[in-house]
């Protein structure tokens, strides 16, 4: 995969130049480093920190202004109960293995995969096969040749065994992989050690509220569960109207939309019209069992209708998620929609399909959308005796006949004690037909016995003298649902990464010369300031310039080092600046101001306030610089010096 | 405090009515609530998240943007490493006792003065005299009465004892404290128990990364820590020169900005002169300790000048943070700046002062602005042996001669082993007058001692096979230094919850209505879409009014609810949306539309086209309703109707 990616330009992507470029710029790097960096950690520099901010902005207008959704911040530090509840404390983890004598934790799949496939290589190696190098990174390939010096041969049958597990793998439970390690005799590879049986780890950060032991809680493993339980404001706020959608920016680099939907009528989109004819790149379940990774172009109208993608919801989400990643400058060309298969999605979801984008590591889930139909609001009203309902009124309120329980209450209190709401509860929610035999039984034989899920004993006796079933007549004004939950949550961290891969290429004959073709839009710096030389003539134009861009708040950096200009817009062309302004002798005459575009390096000339005009237009995504080509006289004089 | 403060009409401030309007239009809630709410964690809804969102924006434009300021997105969690290092770990604590009985944790400050003030109002009940009540909230009222009915009378003596523990309570140990909870029996108010020791706990949140417990962090009580660790690239990317200062975005509502300066030349900033005119409100230290608490107008350059705030760079800030509450709309007359006493100061602070807001509460520190001299680069330098230093190329450069040691490395490594390194930084360290002195004694004795701090045993012997030191001459051409930190601190929580207060005011004859007055510029929705009825005649209007607003990215409501014009308008006067525009049925025949104030409830009348670009200048802070109402022609049709 990844030795076939290409730039935007059909070069060979190289990852070396680029991950050097993201140093030397500060884009981003390993934290603490004095403290000797910590793995998984990263700090933003400021082009990456001013891309991110921008690329956020965009997110907010395009979904929750212009949506009209319902921002919320929530609390990060959750309390252990509620991850509980929504499945994570039990669901949100990995097998891992300990090595007993360093200290090491690996992952009990990786752990089997890395020493089974190393093994496998020696093999073949021993036999004198060539192999082939699948793997880009190049730490690993250093690892891997280490290991096929004393090359070792295997058994056919055991060739086979090892290469059935690697196609199994994850299908096996915790104790399946520990009896593999103990089969295969599979030691830490960078110990020899052998290490302990796998152990089901948690992934979320543990911490505690408050000074006493008695608040677990972690960081948020997602922003969802805050906005699920913030589900009845959101209602009272939207005066109890579904559909409705809340969005939460979260850290860890996670924006969450939850848009809650009456199940009945087919989920549909009131917008969806707008967007049916917009065709999508979507790789369906069924493409992929037959072996083929080729999405297809289809109009999202089509695809709802025959039930490609399940619902005009989820179907609006995608076109608006596509929409998106074009704003923001992602090359559509590396995008696709794919389908989770049934194995494969989340304890909560019932469909789900990820937005990929394609960069040097291969296709990336960057956006899941996922149908989390009515789980979350169900299981926490479950846990709590909240109610997490929406209703709608009934245009014709009908009468009907129900079985319900009668209680007296002053006899079952003493009776029950602490026990009686649960009972009550389970008498309540028994159905209709399990209320009507039960009444039967008890005028035959006085008594019942009820299974009661919440209470000890698990059941419980209840005579005539308590509880009696009655059929009443009962008008239902209203209907009451749990609504169902599209969720489209967005990894920036992994866009963002994309986006810098996508943006990245070099000038032809010069590889040394690499740029970031950022949109101006999300571009972290916009402008760079040149003067020819470092000249104090040019002084009084600087500042007017600068208090130009300032009052249309537009970000600058402004290069006055002696170096020729075509260098200078070359170092600046690795930050992604779309725009050179060069201020020249002849600007001294005239005021008039050159203005060169970091793509074609092509130039304008035109006074400040045009130019400023111009920039200010492209920066709002208002105008193209093929529109501003058109509109202003183009400039060569100074190109041969420039470039 | 609380009884005398007003609302920016004068009114007096009714705090309960308040809080009730930002629960009833869910600004706020605590967090969690279907699992019974979890103390100190709030949520935002979708008026406060949007409110913080702009705030953030306004305070990008202003300090990032405008100053050139370098963004950085650090790591939240943090080794423990870097926190014990930067005197976190050791210093960020406060002394708990506990409960054993009922596992509940106290402040140990807090207990002791609450049951001594208890005990003292208890008696003043039982020798009859009236009890002031201080405090506002209706909770401890409550507990207060409760108290007050077992009124015990206290000894004089033990009366003046109790005065003055709780006027020294700040400055107790926790021995201390402990000897006087034993001396007064001080026990958990609420069970009646006797209470452990005070111990010291730390306030901030412990958890660890990765699956081992080797790696204990914790979640960052600040986010400078991220920019003083990240100093070496930041000095990079501004091309080693100072001054230059990073700001973070940080989460728990803090954004932070470090400032890097050069400690010589006085802390001066290169932009003082443009505000050297602009007078704050600065209550010094001198004031303070003189018993008042009176602010005084002082012009910022006149200030620095006689010393009453250090250095430029500190006075430039204050000007800065200054400037950023005008434009967020906080109410000038309850702002001040007030000077740390000396006692008071953070670990890390040499100077500092407050930007307080006055609120219900009282006056509530909002930013602080520290000068951190170079208290955590030399720590953190000190600690992981990375320079974190600038240098200043000299003009002339000068030669010198200095005494070196020179180390014969082939003898010493063999000999100190893995001290060699800790060894050999030790005695470069060494003063000049130390280095001398020591080859003095070598020469004389063949050998001499040396202290070794880093090494277990504390020092070593050195002879003069292995070192000798020798007088070398050195051209220095560079000065190198640590930067000295100005940092600006904002509370953005405590910002937004005063804003809210300032905003807070009820129509006059009618306290019913209220308003939160934003400014256009942070209003979380900008605009009230009215239709004059329920009447689909309206609709294309509606749609026309839609799409224009979305184009210019204006966040809009749409009111379509049966009640008068007016009643809608008062209730969205509540989530302080600025601006309402009506539909009526002089629309239909000519296309113009009102724009309604909502501070003045005046109206103006123009076609669409003018009305929107109004409403487009007003929200960037271009134009105010004073100038719309001097460019627009007034009306006054459906004012009886409306209002």
């Amino acid at each position: 995969m990844s030795t076939d990616y290409v730039t935007q330009k059909g070069q060979a992507f190289d990852r070396a130049a680029f991950e050097s470029l993201l140093r030397r710029k500060v884009f981003l790097w390993q934290s603490f480093e004095p403290y000797g960096s910590v793995k998984g950690l990263f700090d933003y520099g400021p082009p990456l920190e001013q891309l991110e901010s921008q690329v956020i902005q965009i997110w907010r207008d395009h979904f929750i202004r212009s949506e009209k959704m319902m921002a919320l911040k929530c609390s990060m530090l959750t309390p252990y109960e509620v991850l509980k509840t929504s499945g994570h404390v039990d669901r949100f983890a990995d097998y891992m293995c300990k090595d007993p004598k360093t200290g090491e934790i690996l992952r009990s799949d990786h752990l089997i995969g890395d020493v089974l496939e190393a093994r496998l290589k020696s093999d073949k190696e021993a036999r004198g096969e060539k192999v082939e190098e699948k793997e880009e990174d190049p730490k690993k390939k250093k690892k891997q040749s280490k290991a096929a010096k004393g090359a070792v041969k295997l058994d056919d049958a055991v060739r086979q065994e090892y290469e059935h597990v690697l196609a199994m793998l994850d299908d096996y439970t915790g104790e399946g992989m520990g009896e593999l390690i103990k089969k295969y005799d599979i030691r830490n590879p960078s110990s020899g050690n052998e290490v302990e049986p796998p152990v089901s780890v948690n992934l979320m950060f543990q911490t505690q509220i408050g000074a006493s032991s008695n608040s677990p809680a972690f960081l948020r493993p997602e922003t969802a569960q805050g906005q699920f339980l913030s589900f009845q404001k959101l209602l009272e706020y939207s005066d109890g109207q579904l559909p409705f959608a809340s969005a939460s920016i979260g850290y860890s680099f996670r924006n969450e939309i939850e848009h809650f939907v009456d199940p009945e009528g087919g989920k549909a989109h009131p917008k969806f019209h707008t967007v049916a004819d917009v065709k999508l790149p979507l790789l369906d379940r069924n493409t992929q069992t037959s072996g083929s990774t080729k999405p297809t172009m289809v109009a999202i109208g089509e695809a709802v209708k025959t039930k490609l993608v399940d619902n005009e919801t989820l179907g609006y989400f995608l076109v608006r998620i596509y929409q998106f990643m074009q704003k923001i400058g992602i090359d559509m060309n590396k995008l696709r929609f794919r389908q989770h298969m049934a194995n494969e999605m989340a304890h909560y979801a019932s469909d789900c399909w990820d937005c990929e984008l394609l960069n040097s590591y291969g296709w990336t889930e960057c956006v899941g959308c996922a149908d989390r139909s009515a789980y979350d609001l169900s299981v926490h009203e479950k846990a709590t005796g909240t109610v997490l309902r929406a209703r709608e009124q009934l245009k014709n309120p009908e009468t009907i006949e129900e079985w319900v329980p009668v209680i007296d209450k002053k006899k079952a209190g003493p009776k029950f004690k602490k026990d009686a709401k649960a009972i009550e509860n389970a008498l309540e929610a028994l159905s209709q037909e399990m209320k009507e035999k039960l009444q039967i039984t008890m005028e035959s034989e006085g008594k019942a016995e009820v299974p009661v899920e919440d209470i000890a004993a698990g059941k419980v006796e209840i005579d005539t003298s308590i509880v009696k079933f009655e059929k009443q007549k009962k008008t239902i004004t209203f209907r009451e649902f749990v609504p169902n939950v599209i969720e489209p949550s967005f990894g920036i961290g992994r866009i963002l990464y994309s986006l810098m891969e996508h943006s990245y290429w070099t000038r032809e004959n010069d590889e040394a010369r690499s740029v970031l073709s950022f949109s101006p839009v999300v571009a972290p710096i916009k402008v760079l300031v040149c003067p020819l030389q470092k000249d104090p003539k040019f002084a009084p134009l600087i500042a007017k310039l600068e208090e130009a861009l300032d009052n249309k708040s537009i970000s600058f950096k402004i290069d006055q080092t002696g170096v020729s200009i075509g260098k200078r817009y070359s170092r600046n062309d690795e930050l992604g600046i779309p725009f050179g302004i060069t201020i020249d002798y002849e600007a001294l005459d005239d005021g008039s101001l050159t203005l060169r575009d970091r793509d074609s390096t092509k130039q304008v000339r035109a006074s400040q306030a045009d130019i400023i005009k111009a920039v200010s237009r492209m920066v709002k995504g208002k105008e193209t610089w093929a529109d501003v080509v058109a509109r202003l006289p183009a400039y060569e004089g100074q190109k041969e010096a420039a470039e």
